[in-house]
């Protein structure tokens, strides 16, 4: 995939971020990568979507060096970074502090697969890291955030969960490319309200079964997926 | 009713239930039968909203073998049929995943009837089935679904109550035809919200008692009705 | 005021309350009365919103006997009657199923006076009448409605209080007009909404004291009111 | 700055108030100051944002004696000139009855800091001040608002926290410039909904700690801040 190119998907991606809702303010960013390359694209640091164009776009290599742009890129590309170089199957990651997913990582708790439209997206319920710790924090910030987020995945697979809230600060998530990882955030954000509203309507509602998480995770993802057109 | 009619009807009705905002991704399905010939016509399995047109809507008989269309059909397709078999009035099926209705299934718990609004359109309380059993989820799953839903029904009356929540999964709504189905999704949904709301404000609230939930139903839809225009 | 300006002034103020995002289907009506006259125009039952003009508009008088239009007046017009025979002073009559009065309405609770907003336009909290009996519902239904709120203001100022929750039902306000009774529909919703998240961040909140209450009702709507440039 | 210029900025910023959407019906003002000359330009009272432009803008001096325009000032302006007397680093101020912030307000509760998003903006939880005292309330009343607010801030720092709840009325909100007071009206707003969707969560949530706080704030504020492009 030539650079052009990777960066228009980035803008496109950040684009369709900024126009699904979640975004508020000038937060939320989107990278892609090109694997062969090993180069990142991402969106710069604090400008407004409504002016963005793909040239604005700052690409960099995986060790944080900046390869083209002539902007910052955001501030947390190295939490980007971090997850390229760990998740090595992944082309894409967005953070947003989207309304609902906030809430499930100010409040510290994992968001619980309460039904199917979870399980049809993610495979079991969205973990949440621990707090980041005050060497984390003072140390490189950033990138002791993308270390919490591996750390949380080291017994979890990065594939059938896409997405992981930052303890007292907002959900990270990521996809094959920049544009699922867009969807990702789509998706966990309104799973995120509805299970928010299914603790309020009856506050001992429990993960659903494993049975039924297998059923509706498998039939849109697994080996024998039978939804939507792809199989035809 | 010819069947270029009805997929026309059917693709309007899904569009509908799309421009009301009760639809989230690709989520969401309404069908329809013709019911002289025995035909279903539904949508499409995972295709975008935006791009649908009458063309793409899948006809198949009631045992679930395809008549027309390239498309493969909802992966809900037999809910609908199994639906279709058991209510042998209804001329129309809709699901979603609509943000109230689902927090409310994934409860585990039925929508009390709490006022009149309620009781303008749903005869009581809106049941909310068991969870599927295991060997339901192994076997054919989305048959088992509408069984349960049939199953739930023995007791009540599918046509005064035209709607179901499935457990830890979302709603589905009949009609006489497809539209009206959608107009049941829609108002299921905006009772759902109230409900919950109610219930925050007073969590003592109650079912609303007989004589009113009977007043506010039948001024509507008894045969004594002087509701609207259509005694005039 | 001629019935033509009547029926367009009604007509008016039904599409102010249906842009306002407070109708959902075909629920809720304005009406307005000629006092001179002593003549109501009151929206047609069931019709759409968005195909309403002033010639569907319904002229009674206040026995309730038509006297223009073709179409059945709304199903609630004997409640509006009632309360253009007793509230002696008001122009104008609004009903509507808005999400958060409703759900005040149905928790059977009177919307406390919980901050300035509300008593900026309302002198203190938002009654509930009592749930309706047997008899009133056997009887003549919407009219024993109407007698229910005006039995509610028996103790109360019509005039410094323009809206009622009729219990387990919704909202009914009014004022010196009908595009008044629809701007009192709009902030009671507004009041209802805040009070609603006032009591869930805080269960504790009260109503707050006579002096600060009056201090902003009578400060717009007192003799020596300051707000605004009415007084300029 | 000349003071058509003060009156198109004041005006722009209301208007920006206004699309924000965190106003309903004439509710909300935002005022600005020329320190050069000690003037300040504000919204006229009750007079509908659709209309409005600069000509409309009131000035007046520091002691509120008016310099040009026909119309009365906000009713809430002795409110805005004491804290211009008291804030002196301050270029405007805006004030709202925004649904969540104004809940908060009314819950007379401080918002905590519960996360990154809130630490972005604010330096620490927004305070709410005392309820008004009745001798305040029949005094200079909105003299004495300005007054309770100034006092709240005498042990905090109103350069880093540029928001406040007055208890039982709603939020006022302050920066460099007009438009920075909109800014910070609208981030409030949205601190304020998340950090009650955080408490409904997990009703146990507690003020993030210092050290998170300090990084996130002085990341975007600190003499060395790398967030955004004006490093560069």
């Amino acid at each position: 995939m030539g650079i052009e190119r990777l960066k228009k998907e980035v803008c496109r991606a950040n684009i369709k971020l900024y126009r699904s809702g979640l975004v508020t303010s000038t937060f939320g960013n989107v990278s892609g990568i090109d694997r062969e390359r090993s180069l990142v694209a991402i969106k710069p640091s604090g400008v407004s979507y409504e002016s963005l164009t793909y040239r604005d776009i700052v690409v960099l290599n995986l060790d944080g060096v900046k390869i083209e742009g002539k902007l910052n890129p955001s501030s947390d590309t190295k939490t980007h970074l971090e997850l390229y170089r760990n998740f090595k199957d992944i082309g894409g990651v967005a953070h947003t502090h989207s309304t609902f997913a906030t809430a499930w990582a100010q409040s510290c708790k994992p968001i619980p697969c309460l039904g199917t439209t979870h399980a049809d997206f993610f495979y079991g319920e969205i973990p949440c890291t621990d707090v980041i710790s005050d060497s984390g924090i003072k140390g490189d910030y950033e990138l002791e955030t993308g270390k919490l987020i591996v750390n949380t995945f080291k017994s979890r697979d990065y594939d059938s969960i896409k997405a992981v809230l930052v303890a007292c600060h907002g959900p990270f998530s990521w996809g094959v490319s920049a544009d699922e990882a867009v969807e990702m955030s789509i998706a966990l954000e309104d799973i995120a309200k509805v299970a928010m509203f299914t603790m309020i309507i009856n506050s001992q509602s429990l993960n659903i079964k494993k049975s039924l998480l297998d059923k509706h995770y498998l039939r849109k993802h697994g080996k024998d997926a039978y939804y939507g057109q792809k199989k035809g």
